[in-house]
């Protein structure tokens, strides 16, 4: 609609500005000294949200960091749409590959830099101003619901509770995410699938105390050396996961979808540059986009042991750690998975050493059929803003939540994510492109219009 | 002899409270904060030298810390024997650890307590009160030079060099070491081997900035993974070095020298507590002794990649690191080891990562052949004072000047160590025993009385 183009035109600066003030806050959810600071982004992001229109605006205080809520209601004839997003940032780590301080948003090159600029504030702040201007363009086709929680990037321990305990509350027809990624403006992508994650930390103790590395050096197990043999025997030659009953669960995607996949356009040296290496690697028999996408991994997000600082040092080790993350598809359970993994680490590991395995982290895969009404209607709200049709993707990232949303409240989720790849997510230098926050600010209305339209031409409730 | 006897007696309370003032001095060479202090030991050591009766005593500056030289020169037609220790000190912490000040010693149980009590100042002061003996009692047998470092404990940076030009001072028919340990008084053993070492630091690159393990796992190499399965392949299911012509120039040692080796007591279960391990691993086919002593090894001393922080982290790294380190015997060279190993890391990396190897360490192995006229001297000399010949010893350690002295003078080593493997060396609460200082003292005269009659009987200078 020209009024909702013209209102974004005319504050759309505003918009940065107030994006950059959320931006400031260092929300890292996952190391206890940003505490308060978490607190503080979460008030930021109510004032925002009563800014905007919302009602009901709360804090809802958790075993953790706070879970935001709000809504705005406008008659129980029309559908309801549960906003999803997060307000906490990963650690910047390391911090001096950032080209500037990742709490001190800059623009350049109409790019905002700033951790947390795509993952997921900018994101998430484009449905708070998309809410602002169907509300004063007094064009809200449906009823709006947020939830934002502050926990996402150390795996929401406690929003699936919250959920289970606010059902009636957060009843809705649809959950609306936008914390993935599109190709680009030019060929619209929404991500119709997400993996699950399985991510445990492992512990390999040898001698009882650091040991000096002549003096005992080849007659005492070293727990680095075996704990990468370990590790080396996880991947067979064919770099597939070379755990026992893996695969057991995979769904094997069939011919006609891998082929409607195979339509989002995949540029191979693109991909080199933007990841900066020189061969791809992966499972056999897969491209990289069905790698990614339809098949689990199994990755060392960490390692450590031993003498890590500068010049030599002849210790040999009494620890050594690895952090472990498999991700996951339709129809692997992360906590089987879990449980697969930990037994075999143990079984593996060789009697001269203690091994412990911790569970950090876990969520279930996500696919939404491209049949549903929601899909459709992001799919022709991003066709009436960016002129072309969106192609389905299967993303290779994880958002355990939606899992939860299908089995606690019954009800499907649809990314709508105008990030992109080279966006940085989790690495130095994050950002987010100008031009698509606007167009995500632009496309998200429509959604809800579609949508509306969708569900009142169904039968009640038939989206459920 | 009974004056030697008779003169200890006398004097050896003074020799302790001596003793205990070279102690005081905090001459911690790693650290630049006691620069003054370490100067000032070596000023303390030149007193004690001239008091014992050495002549031509000087300091030598060096880049970093002094060098002590002294020398007692009684006559052309006796052999020279050139005496090493050091007077630096390893640093004291965790000093919450040690029961009193490092550098306030005291007795306890007739044992001095203090940094360097052991290592080296208590063993290298058995040789200036020894001259001291020898010269009052106008038997001192040979000609004696003494070489004393500060800069043992940082790897010796500048006494090579010095060494190569001061070719004709240093001039001498075999050095002489007190910087070892022995088993025990009742049970004396003398180190006839050190290992050498070859010591590199591994990087590996996967992608050029750290990527989201979720957006590309599965399809862009990790090098944290890759790495891992590299070091797996470094020893085979032997516990072997994995790496071609590693052990091309390993000596075998005769299976008489071994049985020789073999008397030296092993007790595993003690083996097991000091070390806090379950089980031993190491080299098929050769006992605990025989991997730390005559046996090649490779360790992995650190090992870092992605995060390592508190948590979960889903990052698929650019970078992984390993520091690795070979120790080497017989007649390995720690530069030809240093060529393979960088080689094999090279040529056993797959085409999608790229490898930078450094080397950060190395020095060759040394071995005293147990038939050479300063071993025999030695070991004729524990006889006489403790009653009972010694068992040789093949250390796990390296003490990379020796190699340099055989290079450079032309000389060989003998180790005539008093201290015991329980001395806590680098470690809180170093300790010395009174009763091996004492039997140190007393048994330092009788080596150089054997050595001279034993070069005496030999050929001139065939002990070269």
């Amino acid at each position: 609609m020209d009024t909702w183009q013209s209102y974004l035109q005319t504050n759309r600066q505003r918009f940065v500005q107030e994006l950059m003030e959320l931006l400031r806050i260092p929300s890292i959810s996952t190391d206890s000294a940003y505490r308060q600071q978490v607190l503080q982004c979460a008030e930021k992001l109510t004032q925002y949200l009563q800014q905007a229109g919302a009602e009901k605006v709360e804090i809802f205080p958790t075993a953790g960091h706070p879970i935001v809520y709000a809504e705005k209601h406008i008659g129980n004839h029309l559908p309801t749409v549960l906003v999803y997003g997060h307000y906490d940032v990963q650690p910047v780590d390391p911090v001096e590959l950032w080209h500037h301080d990742p709490f001190d948003p800059i623009i350049r090159n109409e790019r905002i830099y700033a951790r947390g600029a795509s993952d997921d504030k900018g994101q998430l702040f484009m449905h708070v101003k998309a809410l602002e201007l169907m509300v004063q363009t007094q064009s809200l086709p449906v009823n709006i619901k947020f939830i934002i929680e502050g926990e996402e990037e150390i795996g929401s321990p406690h929003l699936a509770d919250f959920v289970a305990q606010h059902h009636d509350l957060l009843k809705a027809d649809v959950v609306l995410v936008s914390d993935t990624a599109m190709i680009s403006l030019e060929q619209p992508s929404i991500d119709v699938g997400v993996r699950g994650l399985a991510y445990v930390q492992v512990e390999l103790t040898g001698p009882d105390h650091d040991l000096h590395s002549g003096v005992y050096g080849g007659a005492v197990p070293n727990p680095a050396t075996i704990l990468c043999q370990m590790i080396a025997s996880l991947h067979d030659a064919h770099h597939r996961v070379n755990i026992p009953g893996f695969y057991a669960d995979v769904e094997e995607v069939s011919a006609e979808e891998r082929q409607l996949l195979a339509k989002a356009p995949f540029d191979l040296e693109a991909f080199k540059r933007e990841t900066g290496i020189t061969e791809v690697w992966g499972e056999e028999g897969y491209t990289v986009r069905e790698r990614i996408g339809i098949r689990p991994t199994l990755e060392v997000n960490g390692i450590w042991s031993g003498y890590t600082g500068e010049g030599a040092k002849t210790v040999l080790p009494a620890k050594a750690y690895a952090k472990i993350s498999c991700r996951l598809v339709p129809h692997q359970d992360h906590q089987k998975i879990v449980r697969l993994l930990t037994d075999h680490l143990k079984q593996i590991a060789p009697a001269c050493v203690r091994v412990e395995v911790k569970t950090l982290h876990g969520g279930d895969p996500y696919v939404l059929p491209i049949t549903h009404p929601a899909y459709q209607a992001a799919a022709k709200a991003m066709q009436t803003t960016l002129g072309k049709a969106p192609v389905p993707v299967r993303g290779g990232g994880s958002i355990p939540i939606t899992a939860v949303f299908q089995q606690v409240l019954g009800i499907h989720t649809v990314f709508l994510g105008f990030g992109l790849d080279n966006d940085n997510l989790h690495a130095p230098n994050e950002k987010f492109d100008l031009a698509n926050f606007y167009k995500g600010i632009e496309t998200i209305p429509y959604f809800h219009q579609y949508f509306a339209e969708a569900i009142r031409l169904d039968s009640p409730r038939s989206s459920k």
